[in-house]
């Protein structure tokens, strides 16, 4: 049986640095809100009717061949740096850690799919694949919603579409979203403009980590807003146009910095790489500046000696909760500081 | 015949980190101030009477059997760069360097004897030697002092002791002073305690640099104040006491750094080691600092794969005349802040 401990073993799939774009476009996420007919949504429900909502989601998933290999995580069985684990890992939602009673999440062979189930909606599935990949990820998140949808019932309107706990998903109930590393257009303060455009033409922008988080590490993480009145092919045709523009955007400006800025641009990177493979004592914020500046530099292939699933795959491993499970005790934050330094060392090595 | 650029295939004999005491004390040095009879002090007299003086001690110096393999520079006839690569040699004083007319500077094989000529006093003979030493010191720049006396006839009163233009030096013309690395002093701000209780005893304290600059590196040079009235053997023993206590100070603050903040000092010094092995541009002024925090860990054997005398050697070589007799042409301040990563990343390695 897998078990939690066994996601020590690996990292996810969307931090191999493969795909499309993938200099630029970290991971591509789509995720379906469900919720099945005749139960009220999670908020609504008492305890009881969330037990069975659990239960019959389960069931379905042990049915489903997507899920042979997966892990199925009740969270109030888990520590709260369990919790925090797959949040870092980007597993569940920070909605989801919150909560109180009975919800879980099921994750499948490496971390490509997810499903959190009692979140603000009975059942919310996700897949997430590196680079710059929508209309794959539709295809087979699409066909994994078709066999749940089969088993379970969703609750849907001819008029409306999937009916959802809170009217901003109803409809296809689907949020695309990429996360995209854009540090030289944060250098040359071109992002804001950009963030602008992008909300104006009805996309939110967000930071690494979700909702209400600043974007640590120049990771911003674009993704629709509107969910009604349109397709998903719709939908995913519109998110891939933006991104594509602001990708472009990223291209343009790290030619440029290249042109007239190589040895500034050298120095950063080389500083940064200095610093992360000397460093006794590290916090988590400056890890990830460092680690962002390494990544461009990678990305530049100015820094050849190490591949871009090492340095993606540190922005999530030298978080909290990660130090905490793999040294398998609680740290303080000193502790971690320490630790988060020695294990960068390590994997820079 | 030896030529100054040959000076560039190695560094001072003061650097090599050897001797007593060598993890705080950089170099110990003896100056002695000496005129001519029968010749106007230097800033009294005219041009014959100067080029009288330089080519009466050059006589003197070339028969002098110390001065065998030495190089003799006239300085009107060297670039400003070269001026400046002996000054941060530490060969000349600024003094000579700013001056005009006739004058000149004799160097003695691995720059351990250096004679000025016509700087304030006619003859200003030194000797540098790495570590904490200045009785084997003393007995080596008598010895040179007894025999250019014999051939010169220094202005001696039996009354004063020796004459000299500027009357602080009058009686033994003697400075003895040490070059001391005091980085924990300066972390544990006990330096300025430190520097003022010097200055009471009638010592004085300077930066790396001699007169008018900062202690930058963490370094200070101590010097007597008092010629007059004292045995050189006196002087000596004098500000070798005080030197002991500022180094038993050091060494204190050392053992204390280490069993209190062990893992802080290994992260800055870690820092940066990895910050001048990779940086690509760097200031004269963050490279010296950098320098300081390294020597501080290999002084203290925590950085066990460099040597001590790569370090101090560096604390020469980056300086801005060096970089230009290295590269052999005048670099603009950016081509050197380009040159010295690169000079430092190269001896790193």
């Amino acid at each position: 049986m897998t078990k939690l401990n066994d996601l020590l073993k690996n990292t996810g799939q969307w931090l191999k640095g493969t795909g499309a774009n993938s200099d630029i476009v970290m991971s591509s996420r789509i995720r379906l809100a469900r919720n099945l007919k005749k139960f009220p949504f999670t908020d609504w429900a008492d305890k009881k009717n969330q037990r069975a909502v659990l239960e019959k989601i389960k069931k379905a998933i042990d049915k489903s061949s997507c899920f042979k290999k997966s892990l199925f995580l009740k969270l109030d069985e888990l520590s709260n740096i369990d919790i925090q684990f797959l949040l870092e890992r980007q597993l569940i939602s920070r909605e989801l850690a919150a909560k109180k009673g009975p919800r879980a999440v099921c994750i499948s062979d490496k971390e490509v799919f997810s499903i959190m189930i009692n979140e603000e909606d009975h059942l919310r599935l996700q897949i997430i694949q590196p680079g710059f990949d929508f209309s794959e990820s539709w295809r087979l998140i699409d066909r994994i919603d078709d066999e749940l949808s089969s088993n379970l019932g969703f609750a849907y309107s001819s008029k409306l579409g999937f009916l959802t706990a809170c009217p901003t998903n109803t409809g296809t109930g689907m949020r695309a979203s990429a996360m995209l590393h854009l540090p030289t257009l944060v250098i040359n303060k071109r992002i804001e403009k950009i963030l602008e455009t992008i909300t104006k033409l009805s996309f939110a922008a967000r930071g690494l980590y979700g909702e209400g988080t600043e974007a640590a590490g120049n990771f911003f993480q674009i993704s629709n807003q509107i969910t009604l009145g349109r397709s998903e092919t719709d939908i995913i045709n519109d998110i891939k146009r933006i991104i594509k523009q602001v990708i472009d955007h990223e291209r343009d400006s790290r030619i440029r910095l290249l042109k007239n800025n190589l040895l500034e641009v050298e120095d950063k990177i080389c500083r940064a790489y200095g610093i992360l493979k000397n460093a006794r004592i590290i916090s988590s914020g400056e890890a990830i500046s460092l680690l962002s500046t390494l990544k461009l530099g990678v990305d530049l292939e100015l820094v050849k000696s190490i591949n871009r699933s090492l340095v993606n795959e540190l922005f999530v491993l030298v978080q909290p909760a990660h130090l905490q499970k793999i040294e398998g005790r609680a740290l303080t934050p000193e502790e971690r500081d320490m630790k988060r330094a020695q294990l960068i060392r390590k994997r820079l090595k």
